[in-house]
């Protein structure tokens, strides 16, 4: 599909010559790319991508680091490295990815690693390190394209040449006055279009998209993705230009979001690592099924309740599953999609009122789809049309209730500023079955009996 | 946080000035970016939107109508535009927005409009109506900045400024021999620091990554998200350059594809818009609540097969509940995790195998874990041990089962070349209600009675 990738065939000759000696092994993963080799890494043991590491060339080393799945702990590369190497390596890496991968580690730690770089390199890092990685200062590389406004053309094309060198990829030109102020943004296409008589200050397109450095990184995504930006220059509260994030760290960021969003719906911690083993598993799930178990215990406490009534009516315990699982599902449905709607888009208070209304008349209709069907096995199966219809009501009520929770709950956990997909389905569900089986039990106590 | 963007105030604004004259509303939105206006149409009628377009400069015109979320159908603006106005906004698209929204019309509509375009314009369009939208041949540009690999610097630099002046961006440029073939990639940096006496030929890249028009969009999404280009060149069979597909194409296929997942997981249709009205919903929604409806019917009949014992120990229902429900909550879990992680990397069968072999550990220390909180339950409260010991294992057996299986079945929907999010948490919540009332009832029957 393209002329480089990794397939079977790759990996099955790396392995075979991880089996071999270095020389051979050396030679051949220089035919790969770093972003190959650091897909492979994911299926070696951590001695093994150790000992790739230590052979590599130091710039490809850094790349292939900074490739690595944060799920499989390049720290602890770093952390097995010989000093001397370690700081080669930390030399070549991009001070973002560098200060991502250090944050990971102990403060003494990192302290330790940072003394042995030199200082213009320590600095840039331990600034970095300040700011909280979820923010666009976390996000940021302070490696940045800038040329002041007073330069002429040429001045700017040599400049341009000059700071690239350094830079493994720019996108868009910052232009900054004496005191570092960020003015706007010029492209290098407009700068070689120009007259040989403009000065920078004449390109500057002044209308552009920047973000402070505290501001959340999904804030950041979105302005990106809606603006189409390649990159997006971050500043402080004085307009002092600090960095750049660039689109590709922001499609790293929504696949983060997007694994969290799915994770938190179905009731997993949204740290729980995918490729994590039981005991993280154990520790992220367990609680969210203690407290299921909490409202399940209220749920069971609601059938006891009518015992007396399902001991003369055994029937019920069948319909009973029937309708707390569809209201369960109905629940699901309508949260899925208010919560990926409100993640998407901010919506006004008419808005989420017509959302609400909509999952309201879709839980009556299908409700009463379902429960139409449920009243006619009753009436034919079982030969007992009362008992149908109390189901039929039960069926109908139940899947309007669970609209209106799934659509309501989260709209209303997103205005008082929690997020809306800790309203997972495993809570939601259990609020639709002691509905459920209050209806269905409660009328059956009445109309039956 | 940036220099633009539209706030509360902004939408008031706007809001009122639509009550007002044209020659107001116009002055007031020649003030605000495509992008903003487009934002502000989701909050509009149609009318107004039709009313917002027919004033704006066609130019703008065409990259709000470009911006335009496609659930809120910018297609509609076209079938109410004036012809003559509508062939000036076709000109002024690119190419893939155009046949994005032309593909939404019926077919004779959008030969009515092609036909109104001048040739060069309807040419390119017609052919990329014929590509599926889901493969990269539906998501390119046509309009892809190209150079021969025999020009000299001067020449090279002179063709790329004339070209990229119809385009509204570009990152990079492409090389192609006499015959259009793409031979490699060239960056515009490189072709300045170059020195005067070389032609494109020794400055080209010739390690890219590229792909066919019919690759499928997630495959194009996840190798520019791997690779991080900025752009990725499309070609034929015979690797003809046919066009190529920018990062912001591939965010908006990203943003596409995890609402999907979300959506399926959930039981909804993926095709269900979120904006959409109840109609589409019910229409997206009861079919997989009919589906469940009759799993849920066979879960009921296990429960009807066990009649005599509830009769006899209707303190059972209330048990049946929570171990169904647990059940369940255990499955999605595994489910979310797994279809995540598979959605995001290929698993070799040794990892399959160890993912599923997790899972079953989990689903056996969580189970053991909930049942024993059960077991105390029902020893202190029920004064019932033997009742709290089948509870146990029933809990027990039935996480463990739900923890397999919801690691397994979208691991072999996957191999078997089924969409694993089908899987959704509706289906195997079914499937441990049936086990876990199985298991209960069939203990209970045995040992209790």
């Amino acid at each position: 599909m393209q002329s480089f990738e990794l397939n079977k065939t790759d990996i099955l000759r790396l392995k075979q010559a991880l089996e071999g000696d270095d020389e051979d092994l050396r030679a051949l993963l220089l035919e790969y790319h770093a972003t190959e080799i650091a897909i492979l890494f994911s299926s070696l043991s951590q001695e093994s991508r150790d000992r790739i590491i230590s052979m590599l060339p130091s710039e490809l080393a850094s790349e292939v680091i900074s490739e690595m799945d944060a799920e499989i702990h390049p720290e602890r590369i770093l952390e097995n490295l010989h000093p001397e190497r370690l700081s080669e390596i930390m030399e070549e890496l991009d001070y973002d990815d560098a200060t991502d991968i250090l944050s990971q580690l102990s403060e003494d730690r990192q302290n330790e690693i940072l003394s042995d770089l030199d200082d213009e390199n320590a600095r840039h890092i331990r600034n970095l390190l300040t700011y909280d990685e979820d923010t666009a200062g976390g996000l940021m590389n302070t490696q940045v394209l800038k040329i002041n406004s007073r330069l002429a053309k040429t001045e700017a094309l040599e400049e341009v040449i000059r700071q690239s060198e350094e830079m493994e990829e720019f996108y868009t030109i910052n232009v900054v006055d004496d005191h570092n102020h960020l003015q706007g943004i010029v492209s290098l296409k407009d700068i070689i279009k120009s007259k040989n008589t403009v000065i920078v200050h004449d390109l500057i397109k002044e209308e552009f998209v920047y973000v402070k450095a505290n501001t959340d990184q999904e804030e950041v995504a979105r302005l990106i993705s809606q603006y189409n930006l390649t990159s997006i220059p971050v500043v402080d509260d004085e307009m002092h230009l600090l960095g750049r994030i660039t689109f590709d760290d922001v499609i790293d960021v929504m696949e983060e979001e997007n694994t969290e969003d799915i994770l938190k719906i179905s009731g997993v911690s949204e740290d729980e690592e995918l490729s994590g083993n039981w005991k993280e598993a154990v520790k992220s799930r367990l609680p969210w099924l203690v407290i299921n178990l909490g409202t399940a215990f209220l749920a069971a406490s609601v059938i006891r309740y009518f015992e007396p009534t399902i001991s003369k009516l055994v029937l019920l315990s069948g319909y009973m599953t029937m309708i707390a699982g569809m209201g369960g599902n109905t629940a699901t449905q309508a949260l899925a999609v208010t919560i990926r709607r409100i993640s998407l888009t901010d919506l006004t208070d008419n808005q989420a009122y017509r959302t609400i209304l909509k999952e309201f008349t879709v839980g009556l209709i299908n409700g009463a789809c379902i429960g139409l069907i449920v009243l006619l096995f009753a009436i034919f199966y079982d030969k007992n049309p009362l008992m149908g219809l109390v189901i039929f009501i039960s069926m109908t009520g139940n899947l309007v209730l669970a609209g209106i929770a799934g659509a309501s709950i989260p709209l209303v956990l997103k205005r008082i500023g929690i997020d809306p997909a800790i309203a997972s389905s495993i809570i939601i569900t259990t609020f639709t079955d002691v509905f459920g089986f209050l209806l269905l039990l409660g009328l059956a106590t009445r109309l039956l009996l």
